[in-house]
């Protein structure tokens, strides 16, 4: 497949930057832009990056998926992980029969909707770490390294799943490849389900929460809930990855996560896909979790009274 | 003893509220007013109640203790229970051999400072169950019917004690007394861990913490730890108090704790007379609070910041 034809939809900071890597790998890169598609049509993206700074004018800029005048072999799906956000119909316009579905989000059994109205579609599954961030409707900042692991949903490993991986590294920045996506997915979320919940109910930043001692020791509580909910699903998790997160978390760089920069710009929180569906994925399996619960119930409330202040 | 002179000392709006009923019940009361005092001196107290309306003139309004031209029968000590605030010096001047400190506050472990700074000294200590909120430098609206219930401190019940709470009845706000002030205590306690502290970490209600399943099983798990924790220092506090608690929150008018109204006030909250001290008994007695650790993490955290902001 040379110059795949690519569709990018619900792109914030993380997807906008991925879309340009593909283009830059000689992808025919197309976005559906809901909000500013005419300064994005006029002036394209900019791209400030310590791999260093481009410009990235996608093919097409869409209002909308039923707008799109060509078939795509990749559609790249990178919207925040949230209950009201209806991903299928943001892309069914443009899914035909041998388009394959990437979803780059936060979170667990994300994957669903998707899977559930494309049953018949590729669907590639992908957990990113990387520091991105949008300065403007057409300015991405990508500061930091980062990785991106993808692989089939739930299972495997597709040669269109290692085609993309491929476009990504020849773009130089890193993709692995993982024929078990789902381990990938629960290991990041044993970081997110505890720093990121922490970080919104204490509005502190990791530095912060790694140097209370009741802080951290409910962080360590946290993970191993989560860890215990995972081999339950028979993920194969390695035991001391909670003590090198703790470890990892205390030596960076202090930094808000998103949760937490989304709950203080009065933003909508990834509370479902991050605490709510593990909790419930524990529930089923009989695990045991009580300090996730206590996490989920107070992010519910917090994130309630964001929303309503949003309705006014 | 008729009329015995009162000192108030520290005094917001439970203590001035009692003060007055004090003043009520013919006692010589005289108040230290850290703040204000040329208001109080000028104008009394005017205090709003649902018992009726009334002033209450003190004998003398002083700036500190050293100033009392009088031997005080009872120093009554009522402000919150913050670790920078040093009640033995706050009234230490004042303290002759045959005064007796009645100390009004949350949370437990709070006689400490005062038992061991004026050990030859009877110390009644007092719990308050009532709505009093200030409404300005001299006025104090009691909304609700309440309940203050007195002891001895550690235990046993003396005549002044008992006339302490004639006086307090006589005026018709009930007082209990009790030979096992610290069971009282303790019964309190329970409540205020639990929904004091999720109050704060929520930002919610009474009403909104007991209509979340999740946070209210938190409530529950938290009050079970300080439950299990008062019966490791031998409190004999009835099984079914937890679920009494539960249903009554329930019931009640929604409203905000007293910390959730400190905190979003941008003021210190009682997070260690409420949960540290609480918890450190637990640790000694070896008891496992892990809801508890939580919360008091989570509370310092969030007090601190507050805390910063006052200092600027």
């Amino acid at each position: 497949m040379q110059n795949p034809k690519i569709l990018v939809a619900g792109a914030g900071a993380v997807g906008t930057f991925y879309a340009s890597k593909l283009h830059q790998a000689g992808a025919e890169v197309s976005v559906i832009a809901r909000t500013n598609a005419d300064k994005i049509r006029k002036k394209g993206y900019f791209i400030k990056s310590i791999l260093g700074d481009f410009t990235f004018t996608p093919v097409q800029v869409l209002d909308k998926a039923a707008d799109y005048q060509d078939k795509a072999d990749y559609i790249l799906v990178a919207s925040k992980a949230l209950p009201e956000i209806n991903l299928p119909e943001m892309i069914r316009a443009a899914v035909s029969e041998n388009t394959v579905i990437v979803l780059i989000q936060n979170g667990i059994d994300v994957e669903i909707p998707l899977s559930e109205a494309f049953p018949k579609n590729e669907l590639i599954s992908a957990v990113a770490n990387i520091a991105v961030s949008r300065e403007s409707a057409t300015t991405v900042n990508h500061q930091e390294f980062g990785i991106l692991t993808i692989g089939n949903y739930p299972s495997g490993l597709s040669d269109k799943a290692k085609f993309f991986a491929t476009m990504l590294n020849k773009a130089g920045t890193e993709c692995k490849v993982t024929d078990k996506i789902l381990e990938a997915r629960w290991k990041k979320l044993l970081w997110n389900a505890a720093y990121n919940s922490i970080s919104v109910v204490t509005r502190s930043d990791t530095k912060l929460i790694s140097i209370s001692p009741e802080v951290s020791m409910l962080a360590d509580k946290i993970m191993h809930e989560v860890y215990n909910t995972a081999k339950a699903y028979d993920m194969n998790i390695p035991a001391d990855l909670i003590e090198f997160f703790k470890a990892e978390t205390l030596k960076m760089k202090p930094f808000k996560t998103s949760m937490l920069q989304d709950y203080e710009a009065g933003k909508p929180i990834e509370v479902e896909a991050i605490t709510g569906n593990a909790l419930r994925k524990a529930q089923k399996a009989g695990v045991e979790t009580p300090c996730l619960q206590s996490m989920y119930g107070i992010l519910k409330l917090l994130d309630t009274y964001n929303r309503k202040k949003l309705q006014k």
